[in-house]
């Protein structure tokens, strides 16, 4: 036996110490459960039971009280060896922000992937979908997520986006695409949409399914005023990201990729604050985009307007129930949507219905699903299905 | 004032009352420092003073103990609002990956962006060094990560690898490009040369200078045997790389991408765990690569050899030594290098020593530094200045 054989046996037993330290954190997995697809080890809890319900186990022998925030606060209890664990409630399908709480600290699960979302990195769990699998890795032609560094003018800074690019992009130096902006939600920042919502795969199988048009789909930090930590919502924060679409992103798009310039070929999205961000910017921006998409956002009433007072169109942008007809010329697609369990679900039934009945043109679509991205990567499905058809 | 004006007033204070959330497990900026670059928020600490120590702060006012794991671990002290804080050591520049630790349980702090390392989605914290900006984002022509999926036959299932093009690469068709396959250590996966290791950036400025040639970088996960968790070390672990290298990787690359396929055009090198990998499989695949770039290796000797065994070239790779005319034929760089004060360091100095009085072409650089990125990030520097020019 020579000494690489030695050494490749003492390095296999410090990666066993290893993979013992690195789950020194975490249990074995629980009977007749899968391990969520979002666990950083294949082999270990968080996983989820047949009834969707999830089991979660931290080791934590010193900790006083450790619990876990899926919305629902559940406290785990510990067992002789410091193990914690729970079994929560059956779960609603798709992806879930958690946070494992520690003695009341709320911090990411060292088991699960981290994401950018609540303004820090936080854990997520997938839970599956039963007979749904527009968002998962198929044996089709797949496309690219680049990332992309450019100068804002606004913020005097260097910023990241990322652009999806269709298969066959790379090798068809002749065609152009059309290209969606499409904006995360509060808390969020560009990750959101290449890596919760699966941009990329979604596009990727829609094309090879011939029910979408290849285009290009750009996802920019839509926290522009005050950075990462949020103020899309804010005046200001409206303000500059309109600025930094038009005076920013869009010409350094048109410039680097092959794009089609014209207004019909320009769309603009978002979830949440991206949806009011697509809504007031978009709207405004007639000039710039040629269909609006609004995810789930909260400025039709609910949980985004403690004031109560009723969304009134056409002070929020003057003509569009007045002059409909003058809004359905310029835009292509005009599309809403919500989940069925959002407390946004109502109050945007009602806006839709108002513009409808004024004869604005609006594509509406609701999906089972509170305010999260299971909501959403049905919300990019359709609207990806239905855009650029004309 | 029309309800867009009240809405957005309602929206401010939601997002503030928010960022508050957001903010809680944090307090304010210390006094005379700066907050990390690596932080979530610009207003919160980690924050780095003057001296290149670091203030760490946390709000946990339930808990029993609350420390930070930087390689040494130290106690935080908590004041009467629940807000635990220490002012650490003056700490080495460069990337550390560290941990808060709850009442014994070590999570990332959620005032850190995470990365992964260490097997799981880790805090780091990025410590400045005086004159080094080789790292930092600069006004000149950028290249691109793109995001790519591939099938794997060893793994059976789709695998995410991560490539920078070159500036102009996109616009140039014609042009052809050689390409560096550039490993993690262990514990991490493609993102850590993409994300620590900040390959784009340091490739965009070698090139702006003219210090290195255009080139193709590719940052596969090398944890091929067992998934993501580790793996990389083990015999079927380096034959499991070696065979998804040959038959996967460089075949998907070579398809996809504008690549100059001679041997010589096309290189090998990695970190720690990705070293070892370079070691073996490279040299064992002259046939496919034409350079070699080994940092930081445990296989020499040192923390990841305990069996205190003298590291024998000539038994691992035959005719390494007793021919080295025939490997210094085929090979256009052997690049070997260390942090001056990794407990490799000796142990890779006296192979390197051996290596050259046989005859053996190597090129050895060290640099202070621990095993740690910021050791890495200057090895890719002067690897990617050194390679490719014939």
């Amino acid at each position: 036996m020579n000494i690489k054989h030695e050494i490749i046996k003492c390095l296999t037993v410090i990666s066993a110490l290893c993979l013992f330290f690195i789950g020194s954190t975490t249990a074995q997995l629980f009977e007749n459960s899968q391990p969520a697809t979002t666990n950083i080890s294949k082999t270990t809890c968080p996983c989820v039971l047949e009834n969707l319900s999830v089991v979660f186990q931290v080791k934590a022998p010193e900790a006083k009280k450790v619990q876990i925030d899926l919305g629902k606060m559940y406290d785990m209890d510990k067992d002789d060896q410091g193990i914690w664990s729970v079994n929560t409630n059956p779960q609603v399908p798709g992806f879930h922000y958690y946070s494992l709480v520690i003695d009341g600290v709320k911090v990411a699960d060292p088991a699960s992937e981290s994401f950018y979302g609540m303004g820090r990195m936080a854990s997520s769990i997938e839970i599956p979908e039963k007979g749904v699998d527009f968002y998962e890795i198929k044996d089709v032609p797949h496309g690219t997520i680049s990332s992309k560094y450019y100068f804002s003018k606004v913020t005097n800074g260097w910023r990241r986006l990322f652009v999806y690019t269709p298969p066959g992009y790379d090798t068809n130096s002749k065609e152009k695409y059309p290209v969606v902006y499409i904006q995360h939600g509060g808390g969020e920042d560009e990750r959101g949409w290449a890596e919760q919502g699966k941009t990329d795969i979604i596009l990727d199988n829609l094309i090879a399914e011939g029910k979408a048009n290849k285009m290009i789909i750009v996802m920019a930090n839509g926290n522009v005023s005050v950075g990462r930590g949020g103020g899309g919502y804010s005046s200001a924060g409206m303000a500059a990201f309109k600025e930094e679409m038009s005076s920013n992103i869009i010409p350094f798009i048109d410039k680097n990729y092959c794009t089609l310039t014209e207004v019909k070929n320009r769309a603009l999205c978002g979830l949440s604050m991206g949806g009011g961000q697509s809504f007031y910017v978009g709207l405004e921006s007639l000039d710039y985009f040629g269909s609006i998409g609004i995810f789930s956002s909260g400025i039709f009433g609910g949980i985004n307007n403690p004031s109560g007072k009723e969304f009134d169109a056409e002070k929020e942008i003057p003509g569009l129930l007045s002059k409909s007809e003058s809004f359905n010329q310029k835009l292509k697609l005009f599309y809403i949507s919500v989940g069925e369990q959002d407390p946004r679900f109502e109050y945007t039934k009602k806006a839709v219905k108002k513009f409808q009945y004024s004869g604005l043109k609006v594509e509406f679509a609701s999906f089972p699903g509170d305010h999260e991205w299971q909501v959403w990567r049905k919300s990019l499905y359709d609207f990806a299905s239905k855009v650029f058809k004309y």
